[in-house]
């Protein structure tokens, strides 16, 4: 039944056709696109002519010719289009930890006075290592608040937080936090909010504009499918431009960039939040990879996401019943956001023993399993293939096998 | 004369066979390899691997299965072996402005209770506006001092200085300063020496671990030839790898990245100077790149250098002479790196009118000409045939023509 089920789902499926935007290996379910998404079939030629022509050939003149001085602002646009920002908001480039540290600190400038920095205890680690700099350098308590508190905490030191730093999703469960609520919270107590969007980013509808966001950065490697190690972004709301004042002050961000002044006046807009010369076959390579959203709406990603996570919920209940699995993410889909992870003691040779079946997925100390849906090329019949695998693994209690020791994966 | 003095140099030249190694666009002289070094032969093959095969195919497993993980240390280490480090001190990734910010402010937290934080007033200007940003959040002076002076200013406040920040070439120029002269003068005065090689990797033999520098930074687009936007690197001493305290604390840098603590905890030696997922398209390519530097000695490369900006100032000599050009880089090959400037009020047009007949070079404001030589590729033939086309373009004034208006050029 699970089987009709998965092939119902996919028959309906408007973004079915997209997979085909992507070049996936044979043989395998990949539901790891939350750690590094797959190779949009748009990149490689644009790869090619990034390093033959635009390098090779071109040299330096293609900084004009070729459109690389504005790479990183036309690149940060399209990234605005998934996140519900306007142009001339969102800035590509750098990695995720440098544009966390580069706006946060610019962002607590902007509350001085303020002593308090809120993070969450369990921010993705960078996040909160950054947070600990950052009130460091600037004097500021960091003070680690759960999401699910940090309304009532706003209120009670209202007047005294400077900024919230949350994400809306948890990096480990994919539990969906109201970024609505909580950036409202934020400005009731007079404090900014900045949100790390590395699970949220071509996930499901942001809306920074509509919620009023003030900043957010986030990783293009995801969900956006940008490829490994590809730009971060940068989301500096439009009313803030003008006093926007980070520290990371390169040459790229000034006014007048090849006027060699020896002070820093910085530029308008956006381009004030550029750093330096961004790793141009890594930006173009993501320019190219976000076409794989060309005339994809948000709203349509969110909707299947939810089908493949849902589902997966739905198979995993029958599949994997008395295995010793329990479910770390919530089953309300407004708490959901693009993966589901199982906790399971054994779950590093689980998810090794699985990868070796050709199903990916990856593992979180100590115990979670993680399995992310990129509603863009993962479909309902690979969820299903997906678990009827993990119960196969666990119930000949393969993962037990030598040669499924711990190594390191990276988020 | 000049035609046989090229021709017996080039026959001369133990690196002209190093010159295969480089995919040079027919009809084209290339004297731009200051701002963005020429294509290696190594590197089309393994940028399509990292897209087709690494990322494509065997998605997240290349983090171990393919080496990703060590990438920024091996290749710091093999950008090392061209700046006199010893394997274990250099890292790659990230641009040269945050690997700036990075380990200035890191050298300043070195040296607590001084106050003064001296840089050059004809440095870079990203590096002046780092500096300007360290010396804001530390609470240091930042003190403009030209590298000529900075040894006697040093000494004139022994005890004050924390941090000296020079660059061994002036990037408009092409002039070089003594870097083991500066650094002495800097350990005197119990200041730490920071230095930006971004125009001297590639281009001498720099010796960090020989003169006892503390910490470096440079480019990987110039001589390096890594490409655009290629990954910067960063050298710190080894002697202080376990006090290096900085604030850009990215998970990848942390003692246990995968135990994902939610405190930072330095690693140990060079790692700790990682910050986060670097941009492998770029840095891939860039290991490539650096291939093209094997059984090259840095020697072998200052040698060649030399002879070619010293026949460049020869050819100048002879065929520009009366015609308004004067030279700003200095005639002892002792105080000149690896290009070679030329004042004239009309730089610029002459600069895009050179473009037009394929000899590439660039600008800087207000009326320098400058005319990078990569030792690797650039030949003495080279040299003449783009003084030849210079003379040609101003004595017929092709530069007066339409379409050789300003526009941004980048380092």
């Amino acid at each position: 039944m699970l089987t009709e089920r998965a092939a119902a789902l996919d028959a309906a499926d408007p973004l079915a056709r997209v997979r085909d935007r992507f070049l996936l290996p044979e043989g395998v379910v990949y539901l790891d696109g939350n750690s590094l998404g797959a190779l949009p079939s748009a990149v490689p030629a644009a790869v090619e002519d990034a390093v033959h022509r635009q390098w090779g050939t071109d040299l330096i003149r293609s900084w004009n010719g070729n459109g690389w001085w504005e790479a990183p602002i036309r690149t940060g646009d399209a990234i605005g289009r998934l996140i519900g920002a306007a142009p001339g908001q969102t800035v590509a480039g750098d990695s995720t930890s440098v544009q966390l540290f580069n706006t946060l600190l610019a962002a607590a400038r902007m509350r001085p006075g303020r002593r308090l920095l809120l993070t969450d205890p369990d921010h993705f680690p960078t996040d909160q290592y950054i947070a600990d700099s950052v009130g460091r350098l600037l004097g500021l308590d960091v003070r680690r608040v759960p999401a699910g508190e940090a309304a009532e905490v706003l209120a009670a030191e209202a007047g005294n937080v400077a900024v919230a730093a949350y994400a809306p999703v948890d990096y480990r469960t994919g539990e969906l936090y109201d970024m609505a609520a909580l950036t409202a919270a934020a400005h009731s107590a007079g404090a900014l909010m900045h949100w790390d969007l590395c699970h949220a980013a071509g996930v499901l509808p942001v809306e920074l504009d509509a919620i009023q966001a003030d900043f957010a950065v986030g990783c293009g490697y995801k969900y956006l499918s940008g490829g490994p190690g590809a730009p971060a972004f940068a989301y500096v709301a439009r009313r803030h431009q003008a006093e926007f004042d980070h520290p990371i002050t390169g040459w790229h961000g000034h006014a007048e960039p090849f006027a060699m002044a020896g002070t820093y006046t910085p530029g308008e807009g956006i381009s004030r939040a550029r750093i330096s010369t961004p790793p141009l076959l890594s930006l173009l390579a993501m320019e190219a990879a976000l076409t794989a959203f060309d005339g994809v709406e948000m709203t349509a990603v969110r909707e299947k996401s939810l089908s493949l996570t849902g589902f997966f919920q739905e198979c995993a209940d029958t599949l994997l019943d008395g295995l010793g699995f329990t479910l770390a993410t919530p089953r309300d889909p407004a708490r959901r956001a693009g993966q589901v992870a199982l906790r399971h003691p054994e779950a590093y040779p689980l998810v090794a023993a699985l990868t070796a079946r050709g199903v990916i997925g990856d593992m979180r100390v100590p115990d979670l399993l993680r399995f992310g849906f990129n509603a863009l090329y993962v479909s309902h019949t690979d969820v299903l293939h997906a678990v009827t695998e993990l119960r196969a693994v666990v119930t000949a209690g393969e993962h037990r096998a030598a040669g499924f020791r711990e190594r390191p994966t990276v988020t």
